[in-house]
């Protein structure tokens, strides 16, 4: 799915929220273990009980990367399962790639070949040739990494200088490159008021926003600072949703704290609207 | 291994020859596709041929997540297989990762912990907290990307004041971080004349020299800008070495490249010593 269609999901689905399944095996619900791979089910159950909640599906590598070959079979059949069963969902491979180009271009036939993710985040640091091979694939989203929501955020991505900030650099320089228009970027909520230096510079572009929730950000300064004419935003919620309970119950629970984000979205969205 | 020892081995064998196993399954001998495992197979073979002429092994996570599950198997029974059979060797986890803590953490364990490698290598841009969870694991060592042998490197890399080059401010705030006398670097040999630059602010780390030979890098300069009195450089070499020959014969022109550049390697370093 290109992003091109997630402005009508959102509108249909009054819902700009992304699932991060950042699943832990030793934080899901123990009564999950006896099952042949209980992050699956764990994953699977989700999907199932919040899928007209949400949007879009991140999943982070490293959640899978921790548990080995098998952890990557995991992550394929989760991937699978929500190309099937739900492919009006966004999915993104959270994994944050990026090397000289002729292996960039294996990490991009890697996710974009092989699983079939809409889209994957990636790290700037490398520059264009870094990149370029996950946007020659045109029907495809690539993520950059702008400004993130983690306290590390300050070592390099700031500047003395304002005008010279790196994470303003890689907007610009992006936008710059070949089909720049399948561009996405990274912005963490947790720098809610720098969005709107943000939209200065990529009025344009859909952002990926993490740090909502266990990272402390605020929604609704969030949306207002980064909402444009095709809403362009989706708030992931990775933590404070899928660890909501731990027990048989757990999947009420979740449940409760999508539809409290999602109703949030609702009121944000139809007061856009007015 | 730490690096401690690697000093020893490059003495020993005279050589700092680090070999890049960018193993794809387009490029290797076709006789090796009747193999069950072909990647695997032609990695087995270019070490047990190429063991005594090298003192490290690089192994691109790119090139084995293009093959999805079965790829990451590939790559546990590869670094298992150098674990169990030539433990000498400093082995490098190319993968250029790099997340928010809890994330960075469960990298960590995927490569430090599950797959035993000794190093990784990480990407700077989201700062500290992105990279101590592998700093914590004090027996292994953390090699951070500093400046890159491509193209894009010049993206963001530098700065219109070289005083504020993003490569110089990685190098300087990371050599404050905890445990930061595990930190290895990057250091693209393409642009071996900065090296001098890169030697002023860690004048006692061990740099990751890739660009050598595809890519155009020169191998003295390279040698005596970054040399220091613990050696302190791994030269990688990967496609002019594993694909030197495409037939039955292959190994014997890796064996011969491989060879040729550890001469150079014995030359400079005896010339060194004298």
């Amino acid at each position: 799915m290109k992003t091109s269609f997630l402005k009508d999901q959102i509108i249909s689905k009054n819902s700009f929220l992304c699932l991060g399944l950042d699943s832990d095996i030793n934080k899901i619900p123990s009564f999950l273990l006896k099952e042949s791979d209980p992050i699956f089910s764990f994953n699977k159950l989700l999907l199932d009980s919040l899928n007209e909640l949400i949007v879009s599906v991140k999943i982070n590598t490293a959640f899978y990367e921790v548990n080995g070959s098998k952890g990557w079979e995991t992550l394929e059949k989760t991937i699978n399962y929500i190309n099937q069963k739900y492919p009006d969902l966004f999915t993104i491979a959270d994994a944050k790639r990026g090397d000289i180009g002729n292996t960039s271009d294996m990490y991009a036939q890697a996710f974009f070949n092989h699983m079939k993710f809409d889209s994957i985040t990636v790290s700037p640091y490398m520059g264009n040739d870094s990149i370029e091979p996950f946007l020659n694939h045109k029907d495809k989203h690539t993520i950059v990494l702008g400004l993130t929501s983690n306290k590390g955020a300050n070592d390099f991505q700031f500047s003395t200088n304002t005008d010279q900030d790196l994470f303003k650099k890689v907007l610009v320089k992006s936008q710059e490159w070949k089909n720049s228009e399948n561009l996405m970027y990274v912005v963490g909520a947790t720098k809610a008021s720098f969005l709107k230096d943000v939209r200065l510079i990529v009025p344009n572009s859909f952002l990926l926003i993490p740090g909502v929730g266990a990272q402390g950000g605020n929604l609704e300064d969030t949306f207002n600072n980064g909402v444009n004419d095709q809403i362009g935003i989706l708030i992931n919620s990775s933590r404070s949703i899928i660890y909501a309970g731990n027990d048989e119950n757990f999947l009420k629970k979740s449940y409760e704290e999508a539809k409290k984000l999602q109703y949030k979205m609702s009121i944000l969205l139809n007061n856009n609207n007015d």
